[in-house]
């Protein structure tokens, strides 16, 4: 069969690249697509690229333009995407972009975001260890799901598999991350110019503010087995020190993260817990030893490619990731995840290969 | 007094921001360049934004050409500058650019480069903390000087106030580093090409193999206090997680670093640790509180912008660091360090104000 | 049916271009892929974005190993081609994407390549108006294809409609292209580092030497009629100013063709030249008026775009076209040919579609 | 003597570089900084990279603030620098880095710019050949200069002794320039921004619609000898395609501009007439033949560097320049300009040498 579709957000980064995915997905129909002031204009004037859809015109971004299709895509700004879950509740397949229906923690929405607190919806990184098994078997069949936070997804699958098998200790985490600009969406400040981001790196967010954060430490949280409290209250032995860096390419994500070596651990004993966590996954790739990836390897793709050191120097495990943050870090992982929610195969219109050079 | 200069290594990069900087000093006579492989060809083709140099040729690397000069700087590949110490006994200054004179400690040496193992020269980081005063006094006369390596020069001035002061724990360091090309030189290397570095972040030297390495745990000794072995060895108490990230912008280095929070410390004392050693200094700026810098800022110029976070959250410090790799990172370094060396202004023909946007 | 394929130059940026297109084709089999100095290790060494093609090992490029498959795709240096031509005879289907086989005129070929002269094949931009027809009818069926240069391609397509229709000078054609380095190659040159091509613009082959001149002049004589000479000489009357600028992006063409427009001729003529000549075709697109095209919105794709401004002012015609290089220019242009000249879909794995931001 | 000075538009790109050079040359004290909607703030906050000027607040841009100065700098969006010329009279010095004061045709002002016309002013481009002369004669002992536009000088240098002597037609000129986005100021546009920039080439004013187009119109007729009109018109036989087209870094035109050889010319003349023309320049140079620049060449140097190549086969002369926009395009030149009207050295505060790689 085929499943009609509409896109709200779709003059944006997010919503244009969910587009072109779906483009390409031949058991979907792209028959709405959406906007907030860019309304009533064609598409093609905000995302000239996609030129298989040049007919289309954006709509006003409103709960009746979205009902009436099987699936919907809120890819909106973040705190925005709940409004419309109650006017939505017909529809089969509800898809978030955004953050609103990430966290679990109702204090964790309050600290980094603010506003109305919504329900968790599943969690669209089908790879995650959680609790012994992987998120994919929570999306399977699911009506509601949340696409990962790009920075939050990356870093929680660098270090999952170390948290849950015990290797590393998750109360000394640091992640530093080079990221582009597309990340921060189409939004007109200056710091995102052109002329700010060539040539330079731009560390924002520096020392624990960034959104992200809660998100990573929920991830890290359920991979580390039961939870012992609420099921709102992340893991207090979670502790990351998170530092994004804007760098002048327009995708990706090399997320370097390192994390203390659990006392005895043995060598092997490392590699093996990332390498029996990703074993016979397509989308999230473990690197032979000494091997680490760039962003370009995944450009345009939905992988994410992990390298693995180990620092006994430095008593640490490095753990490099690169994903494309629109691909796997959002628009991707949102298409695998709604695949999977259908039963359609899950590598359906994703591309393991990347675009390069 | 003029002083004449003989400059090696003057097609590469760092010979050439030599030149750059030089050319600009009113006490300085560039009368000799050299080189190797492109010796007989003019200057201008191999360093066409010289054009105040369009005159001079590059000549053979041999000590006769070097000797004669009142200064000889080298900017040779590692392991090469010091088969011209004895020949160039009667120069009053030598600076070397490369590591050949960095490490006091053989073992480092050894491990890290491997060949001849030279004695240490007085290290070109005037700021740098050094057992309670300053790196500026080792330079005062100094015929003999060791331009730093630009991460390693970065790190340690990113972490030496708190190592000295006891506020983070000099065990627990990572930093991860966002560089660009040119610190690589001009090597024709596959991964350094335009279409391999364009769009792209890569990482290299993952899991503590880069050989900035031991001189950053050097500096971090010598900032600590009275070191208490030969003097040879590097204190092993020091342990850093180092990961340098190539990303497309030709120049600089922006350093994240982060260290665990020694129990106890308050915020005052851990930004004072800062304030109190880099106050008065012309060249490494802390900014304020809830500032940090980029790259861009400090482009052409030879200054390090710090800026420092407090994470509780994370119980760890975390400090980004910018510097242009080829001024403050070598060749200003260089310079600065001449004009301590010389009894002239220490920032004649530095500039202060970075190239931006 | 499934056709085998072998791909030559597979570790070059050309051959992984081919090679990521037929990754995705439903009617390809990748059997064997060779290079030159690189044979014997995997092919996801040299191109690590190639995930799904990890499990191949490169071969040496010989006539054995390369004989024995459906099609052959020939990305070797030019100059290197024409060697393989009798040995690969009984290769059904031979395409090369080197020069070997684009000129039809020794003289041509003498001036700017040298060398061997080897026969002309079917020339690979489908799309290019030919005396009356499109060269799409020469690849029904062909056996022996010749994928165009990138840039000569480019600047074809910008122009074909206007000399065909002679509603230009042919006489007074001036183009000038910002392209990124992929068009260059793997080849180790100072000029390609990274710190040579990030943040600068570099001009080369300026003032009539580029080797895609012939091409050009070839194809727009083509489009304007019979020939009136012996098929090996180009029409003296077209007379085109070529100079390619390098610019910081990995990917990508933007020629920016200007041409006298002929006396007498109306807004409404010159227009229609292009729409007619594209009318239909979905890999060359001409924009509405008033609007130009980005090269990021070919990231990736097969896709032409072209737009087209009257200035009457100046008294001339000009034409922006943006093409991916290693798509449209090359890997693309051998595929859409393979699917003609196969009788298969023309678009069958190439999309419509760039990657962008 | 020490000038004061008064600097508005001082948060912008152009208002920033003309700080940045000033505030290293010996003569100038910069005594006030002004700005609009950020008035009250601190420089330092818009410049970060203006170390040596941490301790400026912005002002508001009133006459009364900018009265009182010896030399004042408008640094304003087009149109905008004319309101305060009453204000301003009893000051000493002003020069104009807007368009207000450049046109000597209101009728080129009406059709490119609109709003009320202003008298031009003495224009800031000292090596510009005019009708025998150099612009230079007119700067000395100025006391109102126009800074050229950016776009303009390059292509008004690239081509004005061509035109002057003769050797080329001023009626078939064809200029296309990869420029920078700083070019654009910090105006908050989505085109603007960085994920629209990076890895993409972008054309704009694409048919004879830029703004410079009439400036440089006026430059070449003003070379081609003494007008035979009122003074405001501009020759009709200047007739020229310009294309300027977005590239990925932050500064820098790259200007190639073609143009038709006059019958008859022997290529000995065309290079003796820009030989003769910039023989003795410091600031425009001429380089050898078969060299030409890349914009690196000149980062944050005065320098316009200038590659000549003679393309019979095409019948065009081929100029490349490279100029950084926002030195040699606009705030060097209006330091240039200045010194030259205030009696220092022309070369005061501004170097001849670029920042690369």
């Amino acid at each position: 069969m085929t499943y009609t579709v509409a896109v709200s957000g779709a003059s944006g980064y997010a919503g244009g690249e969910i587009l072109r995915l779906l483009a390409a997905h031949p058991d979907i129909e792209i028959r709405t697509v959406t906007a907030h002031s860019n309304a009533g204009q064609p598409l093609i004037q905000h995302q000239p690229h996609l030129r298989s859809l040049a007919h289309l015109t954006l709509q006003d971004t409103t709960p009746e333009v979205l009902a009436g299709h099987d699936i919907v895509f809120l890819a909106l700004p973040h705190g925005q995407s709940g409004q419309y879950t109650d006017a939505l509740g017909a529809v089969p397949l509800v898809i978030d972009a955004g953050a609103d229906h990430r966290l679990t923690s109702k204090d964790s929405w309050d600290s980094f975001y603010g506003g109305e607190f919504h329900e968790p919806w599943a969690y669209g990184v089908p790879e995650l260890p959680v609790n012994g098994t992987k998120q994919r078997e929570n999306l399977v069949g699911a009506t509601r799901i949340a696409a990962p936070g790009c920075n939050a997804s990356t870093v929680s699958l660098s270090l999952a598999p170390g948290v849950a098998s015990g290797v590393i200790d998750p109360g000394d985490i640091v992640s530093v991350l080079a990221v582009g600009p597309s990340g921060a969406g189409k939004s007109l400040k200056t710091n995102l110019l052109g002329s700010e981001i060539l040539g330079t790196a731009n560390p924002y967010a520096v020392g624990g503010t960034h959104r992200h954060i809660p998100e990573i430490r929920q991830a890290l949280a359920a991979a580390s087995g039961p939870s012992t409290g609420s099921g709102t209250q992340i893991e207090p032995s979670i502790r990351i020190s998170f530092t994004p860096v804007l760098v002048p390419m327009s995708r990706g994500i090399l997320a370097t993260s390192t994390a203390r070596i659990v006392e005895g651990v043995t060598d092997a004993q490392i590699r093996e817990a990332w390498e029996s966590a990703y074993a016979g996954e397509t989308f999230v790739q473990l690197l032979p030893e000494g091997q680490f990836p760039r962003t370009a390897d995944v450009l345009g793709a939905n992988t994410a490619l992990i390298g693995l050191a180990i620092d006994r120097a430095a008593n640490r495990v490095t753990v490099v990731t690169a994903v494309d943050n629109l691909v796997k870090g959002t628009a991707g992982a949102a298409i695998q995840s709604m695949n999977i929610a259908l039963g359609l195969p899950e590598d359906r219109a994703l591309s393991v290969n990347g675009v390069a050079p």
